[in-house]
């Protein structure tokens, strides 16, 4: 870790600037997959999916036999735990339905807004070394409480042409019964043309490597909406000196864990502290199987030391980090100070794993600094509010002095007329 | 308008498809103003404004001078026309806060989520013939509300090089004091980067040409959010033997009038009532001072016959009107089916002048289709969520064994240490 003693609001700066990713660099290659999927269709994907994943796929369609062969593999222990966790995202995300009252904002003028269901939604799950089971989840519940009428994923197959039992048994619980075996770029690509087996999407959801981001990228301007663009996962730890160094450290290599661009960073006030947590680093690095990826990750992270908890707050505030663990005795005075940040876990005992998998809040979060501006997915993701008003004869009557004004002062003479020929 | 009865499924596909606007096609454009704006700064802002809006600029901001002087500018009858229309915006606002509850999601497991505003947000407000003051108000309103603590508006200079009384005044009522005085792709750029002047933001709102659009997308290439890319204006009036023909006529002109790529639909399930309502509108027609562009719209809008309401309904969804006017008797049978629309006006008193300025209503909608994905411009779009969480000890205990479960089939073996290590 780079050790960044009382910086200056110049040094912080530096310090807490993130790796810039140029993804107009891969602009050419996405091009040229969305233009051949495009053209191409299925076999574009059959092609890609041989060429990037080593895999040749009859069919790109998890088929009934798959599913039912999926649910007889995964074990009941994982069953029980992968319910746990379903029920607690459940309860969080349909807390978040709200219906707004009417708001009679003059007499007889009524207005409201009421949530409707994204249409289609394409999930991506993101394949490699291991089988993300658990974003299927934080996907899929929200998408099917806010009822999306067609749901499908998205995900590279394994080496055998099948996808991980673990995925296809979270996507059935959640009831989604479409799972396409494709990733990258030309997944997304995909999703926003259609081909003879994917149906197009409104809006696409999930993480993904560089390549999907800026798939995901392109696909907005070709008019579909995404989540948000994603990068490295994040994590910033504050601790005091009441803090635990053994269980801020596994935070950290939590994160650390993640790849070797995962953006880690150490912040507190108390300097012994904050050696404690980088002693305690060193030791349980060592029982790690991913210790080369955790290493390289460490390598680029941060330990800074500020001089109190405004300067932690300035901190954390312009970093926007996309996890924040706030690891100290009194959590509840800082929280209406924290303004950037996508999940927030207060206390001793709550760490990010927690929020990984099963205490109900979702993972799929703004880093990047997008946490200024993005909130992490949500049941608003999946769904979008329509306005509805309501005017009687006598309510757009008080109103028509207004209205007739203000349209008549921009020009608009017939958004005068409108109002005028009800004036009966 | 062009008569379209009873048309199949795939007809329908056709005379809704909207006309393609490419905005790739101003790429080179775009991608030159940038550059330029981020290199030279304010001049490069001062050579464009002379250069597009034939004005020279001594200071891109609006000064304290000139907001006293707008004040005593604007009439009082404009003041008081404006103050009902900020509070019935304010109203209907502020009625969009809220707060969520704690949820227990499993004993001795909190999470909840807290809005926070945005930052730093830019408003786009277009010039042109008429000052848009009322956008000023949809825009600046629920921005305050949200507290986004640094609100500028961008708006091109009128011929004399100030900005409109009445847009400085609206600006003023909602609390901000940052204008600045450039327009066009160049306005963008600069809230993308920064200049000497102009701050940067973290996202932008507003309605523009294909230029402003074109350069919005640019700047969420760049790392920008954006309020959603806009389209020409939209309206679809659906209307049957209740409706009142010489309201419709009024409201389409009302649509046609914004300008000659606006989209009017008229559709209904009487066919005696369409031709009534477009006999009317050849009458009205006469009376507009925006006639030629009333025409011109006009020439490329769709008369719809349909057989019933569902086939109406399912006419409606497929094309996601920004407005939608139910000019009928009974509008509350239809809600339910209604699934996308920016904006839904009900009854024969509710014209959509009346969501234009006054009623409460954002104006600032989703076209394009794209209401089949986003929401109109509310409160939420100047805040994002954050989530939190906390966790007792016990609590954790009690989901310790189905997170370290589910990070050891993810093969996350750090984000299961993150938990055994706080079994103590």
């Amino acid at each position: 870790m780079q050790n960044v003693n009382y910086p200056t609001s110049e040094t912080l700066k530096t310090v807490l600037k993130r790796p810039f990713i140029n993804l107009s660099a891969l602009s050419t290659i996405i091009d040229d997959i969305f233009q051949t999927v495009r053209l191409e269709k299925d076999q574009a994907l059959i092609n890609y999916t041989e060429q990037f994943d080593k895999v040749n796929l009859d069919n790109l369609m998890v088929s009934e036999e798959e599913y039912k062969y999926a649910f007889n593999q995964v074990e009941a222990v994982d069953k029980e735990c992968i319910q746990v966790a379903y029920d607690n995202i459940f309860k969080f995300h349909i807390a978040q339905k709200r219906q707004m009252d009417k708001v009679e904002t003059s007499p007889g003028v009524e207005c409201w807004s009421e949530s409707r269901a994204i249409g289609s939604v394409g999930l991506y799950i993101p394949g490699g070394s291991a089988p993300l089971f658990s974003t299927v989840l934080m996907l899929g519940i929200p998408a099917t409480i806010a009822g999306c009428e067609q749901i499908s994923i998205a995900t590279p197959p394994q080496a055998d042409g099948t996808v991980h039992p673990l995925i296809v048994y979270c996507a059935k619980l959640c009831g989604i019964e479409t799972i396409y075996k494709v990733g990258g770029a030309q997944a997304i690509a995909a999703l926003t043309f259609g081909t003879e087996s994917v149906k197009v999407v409104d809006k696409i959801f999930g993480p993904g490597n560089q390549y999907v981001t800026a798939a995901k990228m392109k696909a907005t301007q070709l008019g579909l909406a995404i989540d948000f663009p994603a990068g490295p996962s994040e994590l910033l730890v504050y601790t005091n000196a009441t803090s635990n160094p053994a269980f801020v450290a596994s935070d950290l290599l939590s994160q650390a864990e993640h790849g070797p661009d995962s953006q880690v960073i150490l912040l507190g006030t108390d300097e012994a502290t904050l050696k404690q947590v980088q002693d305690e680093i060193d030791i349980q690095l060592l029982a790690l199987p991913r210790i080369d990826i955790a290493k390289k990750a460490l390598s680029n992270s941060k330990c800074i030391l500020v001089k109190d908890e405004n300067e932690a707050l300035n901190c954390i505030n312009q970093y926007g980090p996309e996890h924040l663990i706030l690891a100290v005795n009194d959590t509840q005075s800082l929280l209406p100070s924290i303004k950037n940040a996508g999940s927030v876990f207060l206390g001793h005992f709550t760490p990010e794993s927690a929020g990984d998998y099963a205490s109900g809040t979702n993972h799929t979060l703004p880093t990047n600094g997008f946490a200024k501006v993005y909130s992490g997915v949500n049941l608003d993701a999946f769904t979008k509010r329509i306005t509805f008003q309501e005017i009687t004869q006598t309510g757009l009557k008080s109103l028509s002095k207004v209205i007739m004004r203000m349209a008549q002062q921009e020009q608009l003479e017939a958004h005068k007329n409108a109002v005028k020929i009800r004036m009966i």
